[in-house]
């Protein structure tokens, strides 16, 4: 069985790839890009140090744009986010038969409500699956710290390959500055498995 | 780390115990009876042709008889089983740190609101965890036809473990009649593995 998982590099995309590969998955990593700033490269030295396969799919820039202008409008991220997460699922679901992401029980963005998921399913013909919808996050933080090297990276200071990104760098093009609209926090970069996982 | 399954040796509670187990878990399987009738043993020899370690654990035959009631009162079973799944949860969170169950994004009952996961989490110092609620039905059926070799039994024609049967035997001692209440449904008994997977 084929599947494709939306992957930023992080902890968690990471932590569902793994769940994903232990299910006997044919796995493929996806990162999207909107070709605003090279933000994929992360996701993709992550994807290799892992052993896994990894592609790069560029959607077009308005998708982020109109994702920029509505954090402006709206004052915080979580609708951008949203929107964004939304479209590149409908997107890729015109290719891929089954369609996965890193969304965790606790995360409040991105996150599809269960009539979305249902409608998406139904009418793409597609599986969605979010292997940790059922974990909370202490969970998550346990699992994480068993499988894997990581490394701290406060946000915006590098590059990392989720959304934010690049809506930050539209914000800056703008004229805006990012801080004001994302809140500080914490990002992970998984470096590898621990204990020859793979 | 170790994790306590809720399990009925069905279809869809193994698919949880092998998620848990890929993930390293120390993993023991429960199933709870409240001594009403013998219903555990289903469960108990589907757990051994798995290799999980399991245990049955008696709780006060009150609860079934107060769920016994609710199905009566209410005419369907949904409020009857949700009551049970609490509060089978609530008592073995006072023993158990890691708590997981079978459920899936799909099942309407019995299932937790986030708020109740974040009340019994919080209360409880306890994790609970739901390998399953991520996955649609579509998915978890592929995986299980992956994973084990199964047999369909209709419900109420064979002894299976879920809280349904002892509600059942209950409402025949008081003279209803269960077929009134449940839904005829077909339920799946596991074999074993298939491939080989232990």
């Amino acid at each position: 069985m084929e599947a494709y998982l939306l992957y930023s590099g992080g902890k968690d995309s990471s932590l569902a790839a793994l769940l994903l590969k232990k299910l006997n998955y044919d796995l493929t990593l996806i990162t999207i890009n909107f070709g605003v700033i090279d933000s994929y490269k992360l996701a993709q030295e992550t994807a290799k140090a892992l052993g896994f396969r990894h592609k790069v799919i560029k959607l077009n820039r308005e998708i982020v744009e109109k994702a920029a202008d509505m954090v402006i409008s709206d004052g915080y991220p979580a609708n951008a986010i949203n929107y964004i997460h939304k479209t590149v699922l409908e997107t890729l679901a015109d290719k891929y038969k089954v369609l996965a992401d890193g969304i965790r029980r606790d995360d409040r963005v991105p996150k599809l409500s269960y009539s979305e998921i249902q409608s998406l399913e139904m009418r793409k013909g597609i599986q969605y699956i979010s292997p940790l919808m059922g974990f909370g996050h202490k969970t998550i933080k346990e699992l994480i710290n068993k499988f894997f090297i990581i490394e701290e990276i406060k946000s915006g200071t590098k590059l990392t390959s989720d959304y934010e990104v690049e809506i930050r760098e539209i914000l800056k093009e703008k004229g805006y500055n990012p801080k004001d609209y994302f809140p500080e926090h914490k990002q992970t970069r998984v470096l590898g498995w621990k204990n020859g996982e793979q």
